[in-house]
């Protein structure tokens, strides 16, 4: 490749300070480094922790100038030294949380949180030299990274441990969506609550997460799929991924959980928190029934709180659980969600509600945050 | 069998009042009904459920005349209708949460709160017709049941989904303590944590719960075993019970998850809260590695409170889970915990600190209560 071992000069939708416009401007891409892979970037969707970080909700992860973005696909520009399992040309998607395969964490089986590449949304520089990638193309000023990805830019830079190759004949623009937010909700549902067939599920909050919870329901088998939202606008799109039943709390005199009781005779198998609330969360813990029921919290809980359960009721046969990334390992458990995908097990069309050019990245974030968007595809 | 269809009479220990010395008094029992047996007790021992309940600390639970116990061993005096897998003379023990084989829970595998005959503390009849099988010599007043078992009496009516049978060759002295305690420490080990070979434990609470924890972990062949407690008088049979380090809080000028961190580098995989207190509930929280640590809650924790923890910290690789009976079904899965003892992998010698005739069992109250008895054997 001419571009390989050069810096590369690219657009890039950079952010300079909480809550202001991206500025779409030329930024000077470094040659990857050791272990380090540079990616060309081709599709980028925007996910909820885009949005909060680019609000600067959490203070203390804010650093700019900075490059967001961590939900993409793209092909491998170049490879740093050392890196074995990918060259230029490869398809690949940027995964926020990798897989070094080596640590404690990676050899066990069932969890995810690799020792050295987890994510971390405080984190803002290469794991290797503690230095950035990105630099302003005016006066060379470096750029931060975010959450080990960064694909808000034609080219970016990642550690190899946080890449995962895709078949070349499955189509990029749909596995982007595997980046997170449908593996997150697909994985809950799988990996974490390991839905059995036949088993009654409700999901509280039907954004991209909820509905691929739901996606991951059916395809499992679920007898029975219960959406709660307060925003009816979501149910048709519910309905398509599989929700039988939905409730919005606005517009019942009981609370969700007695109407889920109803509903179950008894209580859900599983309940997803997807919505970021609290009392969703004890309305999502109290529908499952008492005996067999698991909760997987899945929604963001920023402010200082504690779990909204008495220690006690950890004994009466409920369980409440969390996971990141819907617990997969990303090396070793994503091959297998591309082919199921692929095999039609999921239905990823319904998560893309927009598409646009990258260049009018601004006006898909205010998608996402008026809550008009479940997915908008920016095109690079 | 000469009794066999009519009133018992026998002796008992009858609770007349929150924290009122029992009385050893003649009390009337009723031939099992339908689905029920009645068992002559041998032995009996107390935990501390019957020791919180004797002080009457839930004043939502208390209930006079009652007849307290629970861990106990006996044999089957006589079955009522229906009752095909015992038969008078039977070794068995009673269980204070039954397995009923046929409801959604018993259907589970990795659940054990049988939706019928599950523990409940509020409970003081029979399932079977409201009514109590005990009454009082002198004026036929009813004595209430107490968690589906009743034990402090030469005599007692039990539903059969709460009875498991023991193979006479067994030694029923020793069974009789995995009618509660020790099984709850054993089954938090094996079936909650599931602890792998070589992995590391904290178990915060030395009791006799917490000492089958650490006989269940050695068992499972775990590397390193941690003892928590801030009474230095029980180290000693930590020890015995595999511990191979300690930690008093009292005497540290760091926090127990610090000086865990230290001792593990980086975390137990295992932690068990066997105290019943709160601020013991996070140091295990916290004691455990963040990627694959797994807190199991077994202390009661009765004032009104929440989990200690802010729901973020579930998605730092760390989760809490609870369970009754250390998860055993008690059918289902005793006849091999009961062979495993036999066979040497458990020492339950060791958990028998007193043994004393049942009508001393005044005394044996006060040696629990005063913390100076891990288990006071009481010969019926």
């Amino acid at each position: 490749m001419e571009t390989q071992g050069k810096v590369i000069i690219c657009r890039a939708a950079v952010a300079w300070g909480a809550g202001e416009a991206l500025v779409m401007e030329d930024v000077k891409v470094d040659p990857p480094q050791r272990l380090e892979v540079r990616l060309r970037i081709l599709f980028t969707s925007i996910c909820h922790t885009d949005l909060s970080a680019w609000k600067g909700e959490n203070e203390a992860q804010q650093a700019y100038p900075r490059i967001l973005g961590h939900e993409a696909a793209g092909i491998v520009e170049s490879v740093g030294e050392g890196v074995e399992d990918m060259k230029a040309g490869d398809h690949v998607l940027p995964i926020f949380t990798g897989e070094c395969g080596d640590c404690r964490v990676c050899k066990r089986e069932g969890a995810n949180l690799c020792e050295r590449f987890r994510v971390d949304p405080m984190k803002k520089v290469m794991v290797g030299d503690g230095k950035t990638r990105f630099f302003t193309s005016k006066d060379n000023k470096p750029i931060y990274h975010f959450l080990n990805t960064s694909t808000f830019s034609e080219y970016t830079v990642i550690d190899s441990a946080c890449v995962v190759k895709v078949d070349p004949r499955f189509p990029l623009e749909k596995m982007s969506l595997l980046s997170c937010g449908v593996s997150t909700g697909v994985g809950a549902a799988w990996n974490v609550a390991d839905i059995q067939p036949g088993s009654t599920v409700a999901i509280f909050g039907l954004g991209a997460v909820g509905l691929a919870v739901a996606e991951g329901a059916r395809a499992k088998g679920a007898s029975k799929i219960i959406g709660i939202d307060v925003n009816p606008d979501k149910f048709p799109l519910g309905r398509e991924a599989g929700i039988s039943e939905f409730i919005n709390p606005k517009e019942s005199d009981k609370t969700v959980h007695e109407r889920v009781m109803e509903i179950t005779e008894g209580g859900v198998e599983y309940s997803f928190e997807c919505a970021g609330r609290i009392e969703a969360l004890r309305e999502a813990f109290l529908s499952t029934n008492s005996g067999v029921g698991v909760t997987v919290m899945l929604g963001v809980h920023a402010s200082p709180q504690l779990l909204p359960i008495h220690p006690m009721e950890l004994f009466q046969g409920r369980s409440i659980t969390a996971s990141v990334f819907g617990g997969f390992k990303p090396k070793t458990q994503m091959p297998l969600l591309f082919t199921q995908c692929l095999q039609g097990q999921l239905n990823l069309d319904l998560f893309i509600s927009h598409q646009l050019p990258f260049k009018d990245i601004n006006k898909a974030m205010q998608l996402l945050h008026q809550g008009k968007a479940l997915r908008c595809l920016l095109r690079l």
